[in-house]
């Protein structure tokens, strides 16, 4: 019996339209057949390099085109992908890769010093260069299709969590599989689309473009970094979908000026964050197909989204569950709340993470507590309200507070700190920090966290105050925080 | 845990986009909220009458909205759909009835002297009216999306087999959710698809377009009974998808004339058995994006079907197997052939049926084989050179020589009788059967068949012989007789 498996994307989409493009990266147009044979050669060498099925394979690399190959060939080669963050510092690369017991770090030449760096710390053996893993070579022939089972561990996704530390979530091959079918019975399939991946590979948001486009059988085109004026061409040349955080979709229409957007760009696919209402004014009037979307590194990205026919009517909300999953509001006592009421938005389905690596997970009814705060309205639209517990989105990527308050009080002078995020007109929001210190005057933290977290994760304002709001228990009222900030510090 | 489950199609569908056109037929035209409310009201009065969860309730009724209702009603009550052809004689009915140990048989004003009749033979209670089944009522406010597992029977087909009986093919809810998955990962899914439904919903081909159109969210224009200038019309209003068989596809080119086609048309799945290649070819000249399918009842439809860039490139064949599924050619030893090589057709994966009910299946490898003769090119597109079996394919139905042989048999006169498929230019295939009579004249066996046979399985021609051919084990040669009758008798 075949039982609850499928068969793996890449594999079966070479079979099955191997002359469709892949893959578009400047000079670079693969084939299906070519990215086939491409992630063949890189997870035999993977295998002979003495890489386990099950081992965590760890990728440090900005987006390439060697780098999707190696996105496909770590599960080819039955291992399991954990795909880093560039921006992280030394320090927390060593602590991800101690966290998952990463066997092997690949990186490309630009994370070169760094991996190499980080790898010694945590007592990998030296990085294996990715452009060495994906050079041209004799492919070994396809064998037989290569089935799956959907609770087949296929990603660990570190995203930070509410205790300083981040967890690594994990996505099987079905948390994948239905994520993108749950997309496409959304946004629909047309034959021709090609999806623009402007956003990092390592991030949920672009590697699921990536794996949706496999089992679609579409091109993706992978931008390295971000330009507006670059992604704008991408779409003038064809691109139908684009995958987009407001920072940069302000970008994008900033360096358009008054220029149009060609009919076949049929959709934007705003994520990464909740946008602001003049930004999607905006880019309605433009005519752009904007159309926002609740995601969750757990649940393998879109939660929710919109409709295309709703996405004017209903702007400002994210939508509704993709279709294998469903979304809840939980109010204080556990229970579902009535439709205009807000509570904590909790969602089940395919698309849920079953975990976090090597932590116990408590979720017998199979709902995930996102800790964000949300409502659904009668028709079931859900507006998100706040992100999870003092979450701070900026430019798309996630920071919590207890992260960076947590390097803050590793600072010899810092005696408390806390941390939010401030309204930022550009990135959304930008990182606070509220801090007590021994002595008169402020030391040069931005410094120390900048050694210490990611360039993102740094606050930009420090402000110094004599005591930090806790309540009776102690716990940091990060809200009291955010008050005193809107009334201008 | 969610597991291997996924939320029922038209209920989600319903809470995701209500407001999208359902059905369409003649002057109805329902919403997914008016079809799920209709459902409900229906489901409820299933329960009421007392039908228990797994209990096989059989459906005995030409194409309509209604049965559209009862369709998506009777597993919606948790019950398991039976549909029955309603060209099967009282004998075949009253057969079926009692092979799948139906609780209730649903028949509509046309069926309903001859479903009381069978309903009474096979020691059932009355039939269920169908119009009162789906009489406008207050429906009950929908509850909690209801999730139902890939491995609960949704559906029993039955479908002839070689032994004289037909056997009730057993078709899952994964089986028909992968099923519309997959077609959609072929055909692509546009907002505004409308999928015209002329085949007869009792049989998959029709059944599976209601079912894929729920999860995908698009509307089904129901045709009852085939009129290929009633089609064109349809085709002229915009519907955008039509699944066909060639003596349909034939009819509808011959009264179209040489008006074309509309741009909003794209994509005419034919299916039923081989078509001929004069029809392809007209098909393609009259400019209508043909795309062969080649399908299985117990593969829940579609087995292959050829992507639309390859429809004329690779005219002839049937394409590859669709996503979730993967066809094999087995040669005599039970091993794979390699391309170019005739042998059985084999198929596995997430649409091929468990097996037949209270039958045992014997699918260790999980191979269905089909018992289909063809060939794989190099390429991996199949071609379909010769139906299971001796099975004869007579306007899209499927006619098992021996179920037809069984009942000439009982003719008192009969001694023997072999039954195979002369070539007819409209209807693919007819009937023709070789009879051994005691006595020198033909009994009148076209009216001893008809009472006992569906119209399209009734031989129509007779051909008196000595002898039927047979291998010294006694084996009937029926293509020995099919060779007779190439050379004219």
């Amino acid at each position: 019996m075949i039982g609850d498996r499928f068969p793996e994307w890449l594999d079966q989409r070479a079979r099955l339209t191997p002359d469709r493009m892949a893959i578009r990266c400047r000079e670079t147009i693969w084939s299906y057949r070519d990215l086939d044979s491409r992630v063949r050669l890189a997870a035999g060498r993977l295998v002979e390099a003495g890489i386990e099925a099950g081992a965590r394979v760890a990728v440090l690399a900005e987006n390439s085109a060697d780098l999707a190959v190696v996105i496909h060939a770590v599960p080819r080669a039955g291992a399991i992908l954990v795909p880093l963050n560039t921006r992280l510092t030394i320090d927390e690369l060593v602590w991800q890769l101690g966290d998952c017991e990463a066997s092997l770090l690949i990186a490309d030449e630009w994370q070169r010093t760094r991996a190499a760096n980080a790898a010694a710390q945590a007592g990998l053996p030296a990085p294996l260069d990715l452009a060495a893993l994906v050079a041209p070579g004799a492919s070994s022939t396809a064998g037989d299709l290569r089935w799956v089972a959907a609770d087949d561990v296929h990603t660990i996704i570190y995203t930070s969590g509410t205790t300083g530390r981040p967890k690594g979530a994990i996505l099987t091959y079905g948390n994948h599989t239905w994520s993108a079918i749950g997309s496409a019975l959304n946004l629909g399939l047309h034959a021709g689309d090609l999806w623009i991946a402007a956003l990092p590979l390592f991030h949920v948001g672009g590697l699921s473009i990536l794996i949706r486009a496999a089992l679609y059988g579409i091109g993706v085109e992978i931008q390295r970094g971000f330009d507006p004026a670059a992604v704008n061409e991408a779409i003038d040349r064809g691109g139908t979908i684009v995958s987009v955080v407001a920072p940069m979709l302000e970008r994008m229409l900033d360096v358009r000026g008054h220029r149009g957007w060609p009919p076949t760009l049929r959709c934007v696919l705003l994520g990464g964050g909740p946008a602001p209402a003049d930004l999607l004014r905006r880019a309605v009037a433009a005519g752009l197909p904007v159309v926002q979307t609740y995601g969750l590194t757990e649940a393998a990205s879109q939660v929710t989204t919109l409709a295309p026919e709703d996405a004017i009517r209903r702007l400002g909300t994210v939508g509704k569950a993709l279709f294998p999953t469903e979304v809840r509001i939980i109010g204080p006592d556990g229970a579902p709340v009535p439709p205009g009421v807000e509570g904590e938005i909790a969602v089940r389905g395919r698309t849920v993470s079953p975990g976090y690596f090597r932590r116990s997970v408590e979720r017998p009814d199979g709902w995930l507590r996102t800790g964000d705060v949300g409502r659904l309205d009668v028709d079931g639209y859900l507006t998100v309200l706040d992100r999870r517990d003092d979450l701070i989105v900026s430019g798309g990527e996630n920071i919590y507070p207890a992260e960076v308050e947590a390097v803050l009080r590793q600072h010899p002078a810092v005696l408390d700190a806390g941390v939010v995020g401030a309204p930022d007109p550009h990135w959304g929001q930008r990182v606070v920090a509220f801090v007590v210190v021994a002595g008169e005057e402020l030391p040069d933290l931005e410094a120390f966290c900048r050694a210490r977290l990611a360039g993102y994760k740094t606050p930009r304002t420090f402000v110094q105050v004599e005591e930090l709001p806790r309540n009776a228990a102690g716990k940091l009222l990060r809200s009291e925080l955010r008050r005193r900030l809107a009334q201008g510090g």
